[in-house]
């Protein structure tokens, strides 16, 4: 049984200022919110617009986050780039940085690419970042990036960088395939996270490490509480309640509406803002989601 | 009728060293025998590997580029990227050069955007170029990008940037759309770009504006030949030994062929080398490939 059971990670929302600048301290401070709410920080996934963001905005906002005295040890920053220079430059920053890992996607431009190729990426950039203490988690999210990660180029990761190839995050949406993982890789050595907390109760009981997960940026607590509380009795009913809260959220375009309600919820208009191609969520559907919300006994304690 | 009609531009290739750096003077070289041989440069495209590379490797190849004295007038480099301030950057740098043009690939990390988040990523990058001389081309391709450009939100972009919005390449593959382009849209003001020049004559007679093709890196002479004498005697019969030569390329992953085909015809192996996911072609497939194509009485002539 992996230790790492029971561990819940956010792709962490950006919050952007009126020119859509990054806002270092609305960042830092909502990173301190979900650290005290018991959930590590995956900075920088899709859930956080980390690509419409550049390499120096992301080197800013991780040096911030850093200095800001969040603990590094629970801060896993998405690294992976379409141009290897890029992902090597942030990933040496994390590993200098003292995070715990990073989530590296496939390089997502080219569509229909070989293991041999993608093989040849991550090897490139373990080789470059040529530090004993990185550790790479594999990000699978074959509906965003396209480009599925297979079982064999896992095994063949593994094997050419044992310790440094950590784990994976799946967010492929299907059960089957991340229950192929854990069966395969899982282990004290490589934690899988399932990409939805709709998995996690299903993911920690066959020895997967627990969920990164988009709204763990918005229901936290309840999250940690499903996960950590996993062998106890009412697991499936807490699980049950995650589902309907992840339910309501899906409704919506999820990064929009995860931002209005943090918008709602914490009195700062600011949090709406989402970078092009996104687009924010409009008042009408922000209502109806805060309602149904509400409704459902939803609420952000703590949120500043 | 454009002015433009019987354009043909190559996504150039680009050499890298055995450290996998772009090779400048290789490229600056390769650069002037396309220039040399009637074809203009939209440097920075799919087939350039352009989002394999750093935004700073792209600004010193242009810079290198402009600065080795190739007519900025027939330089029309890529600048898309997923974040608007690394599409800034380097549209700015096409601007104050000189450039024709920028071919501007969408946002391409999401997928299923709206034409709203598509028309205020395109905006935020007019506004805040800001200057007079932007001539943007879209660039539609949705079987890598798969985030494709509608025909409405080309009409709304070209409303609210009339003399900016000057054209699009349509990568789609589907000659009926690329017809709907131009009979919607093509004129001397909007110029319509086959991404084939197996579309060339069919895109000419109908009034686009010509082509930018992949295979113009490796068959340019012929490419342009059949361009300017789209009218004259002998027409299909051009366009017809431009498929065959196509077609032997195209039974093979494009890019890592046209690498060992310039290779090979010029004698400086580096130009074998791809970035990661893409792979290099194996030298069975370069033999293969190679006599077929001697078969066909291909030659790149003037290649150095």
């Amino acid at each position: 049984m992996s230790q790492l059971l029971g561990d819940v990670w956010s792709p962490v929302i950006t919050p952007f200022g009126q020119d859509l600048a990054p806002d270092i301290s609305r960042f830092v401070s909502h990173c301190r919110w979900l650290s005290e709410s018991g959930v590590g920080l995956a900075v920088f996934g899709t859930n956080s617009e980390a690509n419409s963001m550049t390499v120096g905005e992301k080197r800013a906002l991780l040096g911030a986050l850093i200095e800001g005295g969040v603990d590094p040890a629970r801060v896993m920053p998405g690294t992976g780039h379409c141009a290897i220079g890029d992902s090597v430059d942030l990933t040496r920053d994390a590993v200098a940085g003292g995070c715990a890992g990073v989530l590296m996607l496939p390089p997502f431009y080219y569509k229909g690419v070989s293991d041999e190729g993608l093989f040849r990426y991550y090897a490139e950039v373990v080789e470059r970042v040529g530090d004993d203490r990185l550790k790479i988690y594999l990000y699978h999210i074959p509906p965003v990036a396209q480009v599925p990660l297979s079982l064999a180029l896992i095994e063949r990761l593994r094997a050419a960088f044992p310790g440094v190839i950590a784990g994976i995050k799946d967010s492929g949406g299907d059960w089957g395939h991340t229950q192929a993982l854990i069966s395969r890789f899982g282990g004290d050595d490589f934690a899988v996270y399932a990409g939805s907390e709709r998995f996690l109760l299903d993911t920690l009981r066959a020895g997967g490490a627990g969920c990164i997960s988009a709204t763990a940026n918005v229901n936290p607590v309840a999250i940690v509480e499903a996960a950590r509380r996993y062998r106890e009795e009412g697991a499936d009913d807490r699980q049950e309640a995650l589902n309907e809260v992840r339910g309501l959220f899906e409704a919506y375009p999820l990064i929009p509406a995860m931002k209005a309600v943090t918008a709602h919820f914490s009195g700062e208009p600011g949090w709406r803002r989402v970078r092009p191609p996104l687009v924010e969520l409009d008042s009408a559907g922000e209502d109806l989601l805060v309602s149904s919300l509400t409704r459902n006994g939803f609420r952000m304690a703590g949120l500043r």
